[in-house]
This record gives C-alpha cells, sequence and structure tokens, in this order.
C-alpha cells in the first residue's frame, strides 16, 4: 500500500462494478486512498456486517452508501414497502459508519404524468424518514439528477430543488450531493453552490465527466474527468468556497471503464483527480 | 381539403422530414392545417421565393423558420460566418412572412469547457442581431433546449436562463421558444411562463413528448404527444394563462414517426393534439 493518494478522494465502488465490494476495498488501498462509497448491492452480497469489516481492516472509511430514495410511488403498498427500504437503508449506513445516504428519489410512477404531486410526495417521505435517520445519526443527501432522468429516476432535477426540499430540515439531517454530471450545464450552479454552502448542506461531492455521445443506456452515459465537456476547475473551486471540506467521490458508469482493468482504472483516476481536481482545493 | 383541422396547429416539418417542402405544404392543407414551421434546409432546395409561393398558394402561412444561431464560436472568422448565416437567416423569415425565427444557440466550441463564457458570448451576438432582424420585422426567438443538449447544441439550458438573455430587448425584437420536450421537466417552468407571458415573450409553443429510452442518436429522442411522460394538460394550461395565442407546432424527430406514412402521421398528430392540446386552451 502507498501512502501518495490524495486524502480526499474516495473510489465509489460503481466506478469498478466488476469488482466485488472486498476487491474494490483491496484495489483501494494497494492505490492508497483512504475512503471508498458503497452500493448496496455490493453491502448486500456479504452482509453489512462484513462489509463494515472489510473497509475497517483495510484501514478505509465509508464516504457514503448509495442509495436509498425511490420514494415517488402513489399507492400505499408500494409506500410502505419504499419506506422500509429506505429504513433498512439507513441502518445499513449507520451499521457502515457512513456518515451519508444518498438518496436518489425517483421517477414518476407508470402512467403518471402529475410531476408537481410527485415531487410533493418525495418532501412528505423525506420528512418521515428523517427522525429515523436522526437517531441513527446518518444524513440524507438529496441527489439533484440530470433532467434526463426526470421521468424515469428522480424527479429532483437541479440543485435549487433539492436546497428547497432539504430546507425543512437541519442540515444535519438532509443534505444534498453536488455530482458534476448531473449539474454542470446549470445556469443557477455557481449560485446554488453557494447557497448550499451557506445552508451547511454539501454532504458529498461527486465528479465525473459529460461525454458524447450519450450512451445506448443512458445510465452509463459518464465518463472519466477530463474525457468530456465539464470545467472540474471552476466546479470544484465552488464548491470549495462554499466550504466543502469532506471526500470527493468518483462514480463513472460507463461500459467502456467497467471493461477495463480495475487497477489501471484507480490509476487514471488519481491521475486526472490531481490534474483536474485537487490543485483547486483552497482547504 | 377539410376544414375541420384545428385552427392553431401548425406541422413543423421536421415531424415529416421525409417529404419535401412541397409535400409538407400539400400533405398539411390535405388535413385542413392553417399553418407550416419550416426548416432553413428544406426552404434552400426550393428557394425562397419559391417557398413563400409554395406556402401562399397552399393558402397556408409559415408559423416559424427554424433555425438561427450557433452563434457559440470563440474564435473572429467562425464568429463573423455564423453572424452572416443569422443574417442570411432573417432575410429568409422576413421573405417567408415567418413571425419568428427560432434560435437554437449552440454548444461548447470543440475543446473548450468555459460555459459561462459561451453564454455570455450567445447575449454578445443576439445583441448584435437584434437592429438587423427587427428592420425586417423577424422576432428572434430563444429556444431553451434540454439540458442533454448543453454540450452539442444549445448553452441556453432553461426558460429563465432564455428570458434573462431576452431581457436586454424589447420583446418584439427577442422572445422565448416553449418547446415541451425540452422544458417539461424543470421545476422553475410554470413561474417562467407566467413570466414569460407577463413579458409578452412567448414566440412559440411547440409540442412534442418525452420518451425513453433516449433514442441513440439523442436529437430523434421524441415521441409524439401521448406516448410518453408529459403532462400536455397542465402545460397548455400554463401557456394559454400566459396570453399565449399564436401557433402550437408540433415537431417531432422521431426515426419511428419518420418511417411512417405521412398522412397517417398527420392525422394521428391531429388526434392526439384535439385531445391533449386543444381541450386546454381558453384562449
Amino acid at each position: 500500500m502507498t501512502s501518495t493518494a490524495p486524502a480526499r478522494l474516495s473510489l465509489n465502488t460503481a466506478t469498478t462494478k466488476n469488482w466485488t465490494l472486498r476487491e474494490a476495498v483491496d484495489g483501494a488501498a494497494r492505490a492508497g486512498l483512504h475512503a471508498v462509497g458503497l452500493w448496496r448491492d455490493r453491502v448486500a452480497e456479504v452482509g453489512t456486517g462484513s462489509a463494515a469489516a472489510i473497509v475497517r481492516d483495510a484501514g478505509l472509511r465509508v464516504s457514503s452508501l448509495c442509495r436509498g430514495g425511490f420514494l415517488t410511488a402513489a399507492d400505499r403498498t408500494s409506500t410502505a414497502m419504499a419506506l422500509d427500504d429506505n429504513r433498512a437503508a439507513i441502518d445499513e449506513a449507520a451499521e457502515l459508519d457512513a456518515p451519508v445516504l444518498v438518496m436518489v428519489v425517483g421517477g414518476l410512477p407508470p402512467g403518471d404524468r402529475d410531476l408537481a404531486a410527485a415531487r410533493e410526495r418525495v418532501g412528505e417521505r423525506i420528512a418521515e424518514l428523517v427522525p429515523y435517520a436522526r437517531q441513527r445519526s446518518v444524513q440524507l443527501a438529496l441527489e439533484p439528477l440530470h433532467p434526463m432522468y426526470c421521468a424515469d429516476r428522480a424527479v429532483i432535477s437541479t440543485l435549487k430543488q433539492a436546497l428547497d426540499l432539504a430546507a425543512d430540515h437541519p442540515a444535519a439531517d438532509v443534505g444534498v450531493v453536488v455530482d458534476s454530471f448531473h449539474t454542470w450545464w446549470d445556469p443557477e450552479l455557481p449560485a446554488q453552490i453557494q447557497r448550499a454552502g451557506a445552508e451547511g448542506r454539501i454532504a458529498s461531492y461527486q465528479v465525473c465527466d459529460w461525454t458524447l455521445p450519450i450512451a445506448p443506456d443512458a445510465l452509463l452515459s459518464r465518463g472519466m474527468m477530463g474525457d468530456g465537456f465539464i470545467d472540474f476547475a471552476a466546479l470544484t473551486r465552488w464548491v470549495d468556497a462554499a466550504g466543502y471540506r469532506g471526500d470527493i467521490e468518483v462514480e463513472i458508469f460507463s461500459a467502456d471503464i467497467w471493461a477495463r482493468d480495475g487497477d489501471t482504472v484507480l490509476d487514471l483516476m488519481i491521475e486526472r483527480y490531481r490534474e483536474l481536481v485537487e490543485p483547486f482545493l483552497a482547504g
């Protein structure tokens, strides 16, 4: 294990999809990283207790757990199931000592076109989950997703909207995710990042690039920092100036990245982070 | 020619891509429509004077000309060429008696990641074009495109941003397009449509649906009203309440729609318009 990797860089395990949890943790440790962002499916494969031990024994910490959410169902049964699943996710985050549960709030229910109502339901259900999360010291982090996922993944489409939803709750309970891929296009982004910082709500900063063409599976349409259109210097300066001092996760869903050797991906990720992100962190 | 087609419905010729201008005009007339939205490539095939005569002789009017724009180049030569091309488009709009030139403002120049600067250049170049357009009684209509086209097609991503840009100019000179596909996801949409109406800037209302999956060519990712996720009743009510009384264009880029017989597409378009749009127009 080297000790040279950047202190705040975290490997989100979605970036190395073909690695098991243990392989991802071992790979991160080999690369000298200090943190990993975990996805629940990989945690479930080994069990939450074992996952926590694997991370701890490697000397790493968990920067976030992905993901809770999918809270937009209109019917009672689906809603109850979704809330149960979110409570389970909160329990897992607590057991993993993950400070943050990333919330991808869900799209429109099948056949439903009432976007405003779906957005209202998200607010109501976040409010239901907050006391449970607070008891376990887990911050719910609302993630605005790119508007191209509004129909099927997340009806929260902008940072402003996430902050407006979060405003009903203390910042320690409900924060927001700033993800470069999802937010880079937003003309309100500098102002809303500043606001998020002033409110103490930046719970996670995630980086990957916007590349073209959009992938055949739109969910996999992400690229390594530097391979696309995003100005990471500007974005990182804004997030830094807003006072964020936490982990910076690299989360890349990409068939191309997944086809490569994991260690090679981590080397490239560290190189690009050093070049495009780290120099713009004053904090 | 029937006389039963809805008075404000206009066929944008992009919807019937395989038809020549004359075929599209004839098809629109056969269907009883009163207006067509034209694309410059189809106009160029016959020449502007002939295109104007074809439309006039069929008893139709031109609802808009698509498109000017692509104004984001950073270098002097490309900028001069773009401005020339836009002046030509303004001339064509005037000759076609099109009240509106739709502006798709362009994405980031190759290798350029400074989105804020590209957006500023758009503002400067719109300002350069305004006197020329005013002389010819052509309103420039800034079209916010869906954020998934921000990198390569249009750095104007929201209606608010289009209105902020337009604010430097009288409404008669610079308006905005409200296109369902591009804007339906926007949490600020109702408020910004209301604002656009109050400022007298709604220059065009275009309708087509957001369908999934996103098409392999993302530009072709549109569907017929009713086939996707958009609540046309709500959107149409907002646009109507904002005082818009102009033409309503159906503009669908879609390999699936293009593969069908044009007359059949027009019949379906009229049927869906009657069901999903027209009942929500009070004006």
